[in-house]
């Protein structure tokens, strides 16, 4: 059954895929522990980019980050799952009647703060992104490969905090690339600021 | 079928229960997000608490956390789950064969690093313990209230670092009061070592 349910999700996974490719609409999927700093990343986002943006917010409860986002004056849509650990094809599709994405060139769909399930689940993206933070420690890669080996960047947050923490950056890439060759890793912290340019221009070659 | 099971779940946990009253033996499932500090947490009770403990590490991969408690010359046995999201009551059975309790008072279950699935899976514990760090944002009550629902305390970690990132502790102890009216919150870092006194005298009445 559970293979049923995956085949099925997909199914819908590849027809949003294929309404996104029609629109030009750049969908990625970002992924994180609960608090890496998602919701910070795609308001710095939305700062930085400079192109059209929609968003679509997943939660298990509250709004508060639809909130923060809608803030900025950008299309934006809470799924509350009400308890599902993870989005799924079809909350996308659902969502997307509620959304306008009309002039929209990228969507950033925040999923659910969790560093399992959701890799199992496809959504139609085009690329997946994990958001990790120097605080959730430099051995995560190793712990949760399944994670880290599906997404086609990372982007480790909380930089600015370093100072204060023990977390060693060249553990935590040696990790990394025991499960992924190829992502690139951007140094960040959404709260500062720091190290934004490297990720807006990947964001901008990916949607060239 | 998921009814069944959970359904089948609990009668497993059950017996776990039973074994664990007959053998007076305390038993503690320590739920976080990944990174939190539930290994540090651990380390940290085994120093001071003085009596005689026994730990099951959960991970979807490596052996990192049963190393760290093996040096502290405990009983330890990992379980990897190879990609679930959670422990389940039949998990602990069967490393009951490999974990040497007979001399333990009080045996810790570290569960996979996720804020949502292990919530809906009794392992037979006397008592459920949540382990939160302020680096992941005062929020997470409100966006996570079926964990935070459910557990007996809220060990609050990584106090030491308040001074460094935007953690309003008042909004949390709201959101833990949302959906928790009774759990004792404890202020602690288990870096450091502060606070780790009430956690301590919490353990030795349960315990008692």
């Amino acid at each position: 059954m559970v293979k049923d349910i995956l085949n099925a999700n997909e199914q819908m996974a590849a027809e949003n895929k294929l309404l996104f490719e029609k629109r030009d609409i750049i969908a990625i999927n970002i992924m994180a522990s609960p608090g890496a700093g998602k919701t910070s990343l795609i308001l710095r986002t939305i700062e930085g980019l400079g192109e059209p943006i929609a968003v679509i917010e997943g939660d298990i409860a509250s709004t508060f980050d639809a909130e923060k986002v809608g803030e900025k004056h950008v299309p934006v849509v809470q799924i509350n799952t009400g308890g599902a650990c993870h989005l799924d094809a079809a909350m996308i599709k659902t969502s997307l009647e509620k959304l306008s994405i009309d002039k929209a060139k990228y969507l950033f769909i925040e999923n659910v703060g969790n560093l399992v399930c959701p890799a199992q689940f496809a959504l139609g993206e085009k690329v997946r992104v994990l958001v990790a933070s120097v605080s959730e420690g430099d051995d995560k890669p190793f712990k949760y490969p399944g994670m880290f080996s599906t997404v086609q960047a990372v982007v480790l947050n909380k930089m600015d905090i370093l100072p204060y923490i023990d977390f060693n950056v060249a553990r935590f890439m040696e990790g990394v690339r025991a499960v992924n060759r190829e992502a690139p890793v951007f140094q960040v912290s959404c709260r500062t600021n720091e190290g934004m340019g490297e990720w807006i221009d990947w964001l901008k070659k990916i949607g060239s």
